[in-house]
């Protein structure tokens, strides 16, 4: 798809249509939607999308996106700083946020150790991971790798565990199994065998 | 969702969910995307929502949104303007246009007729599409019916077929049959019984 050069309408279309996972026809379908709304709807969208970019910034010790020096859970007294979940993206922070089972600290990787890609550990914020295991207030119990089930998220895990295990912290990750709500004759093989592997013995009672 | 306060984050995601089709996951992941590119894409997607907003208008002859008082369609002389077809929804005309197939002109009503939803003839812009049977510079010798295969859609159809029948117009409406590539086994029984109905008979050669 071209730059469109005079029609307002196009270029709109052209520019919703650059994000992930919406095509030309979904962008047309926003940008009509968004034509038939209040300009007040337009003008905060466009207020929120500049602010956004202009004053987000990555945390200094967890490095997800926050407004400040530190995230609102790093400032937090409420979460326990010895407990470290690490994920990938910003945007894991978020759905293991929405669980609401975890009440540790975030360490964002951005992104995984992908070969192919030409990703390695430099690419990472793996020297910022080690560098909180020691500093810090309070001591690092347990790090949680939270790496997405892939090749490369594995490889990354292990890669972590690897790295941390000498400094004598608990390395842990999450558990594969079955998803809630899932049925076993729609589960793939992999995620089976993960299920049967990881099969936790019920107590009597 | 609640409108958030303070947070920038927050704030961005809670906009872009009040897009269609746009939930609160797709719409964090969104967020993080915008995020990460340069800031120039912010700001272009700003001003393209901003320019698009205060500059597009309806079309004073068919009704979809233009940046001039007549649109490119309206204005340009390769356009029949004797063939009309009669569209639910600006949108609806990048759909036609997409297809490529059609060198009339376009004419948004901008609704259809839902007695349940309130929108009687009045709401629709069914009045100037007899004005324009009239006026003009080439008399129409065609009205094409393009609105959704849907109940409102047949209605609407009807009714608009009706208005124009005594001022001696054609009127005709799309074909009902199967989409290409699409397959016998998977196609629903009102489509098959269209399709049937509306066979073509193949010439001997």
């Amino acid at each position: 798809m071209l730059e469109p050069l005079g029609d307002p309408l196009a270029k709109l279309v052209f520019e919703l249509s650059k994000l992930p996972g919406i095509g030309e026809k979904t962008a047309g379908r926003l940008a009509y939607h968004i034509l038939r709304q209040d300009r007040a709807y337009a003008a905060s969208l466009a207020d929120a999308l500049l602010r956004a970019k202009d004053t987000l910034k990555l945390c200094s010790s967890c490095f997800s996106f926050t407004d400040q020096e530190l995230c609102s859970i790093c400032r937090s007294p409420q979460r326990d700083a010895g407990l470290i979940c690490v994920v990938e993206r910003p945007s894991d922070v978020r759905a293991v946020e929405a669980a609401g089972a975890f009440r540790g600290a975030y360490h964002v990787l951005h992104g995984v150790l992908s070969p192919m890609d030409g990703v390695g550990p430099e690419e990472l914020k793996l020297r910022e991971l080690v560098a909180r295991m020691s500093s810090g207030s309070a001591p690092v119990r347990e790090v949680i790798l939270a790496m997405n089930p892939s090749v490369d998220g594995d490889v990354t895990s292990l890669y972590v565990s690897r790295l941390l295990k000498p400094l004598g912290v608990k390395v842990s990750r999450l558990a594969l199994g079955l998803p809630v709500g899932g049925a076993l004759e729609y589960t793939d093989r992999q995620t089976l065998g993960k299920a049967l592997e990881n099969r936790v013995e019920l107590q009597a009672t």
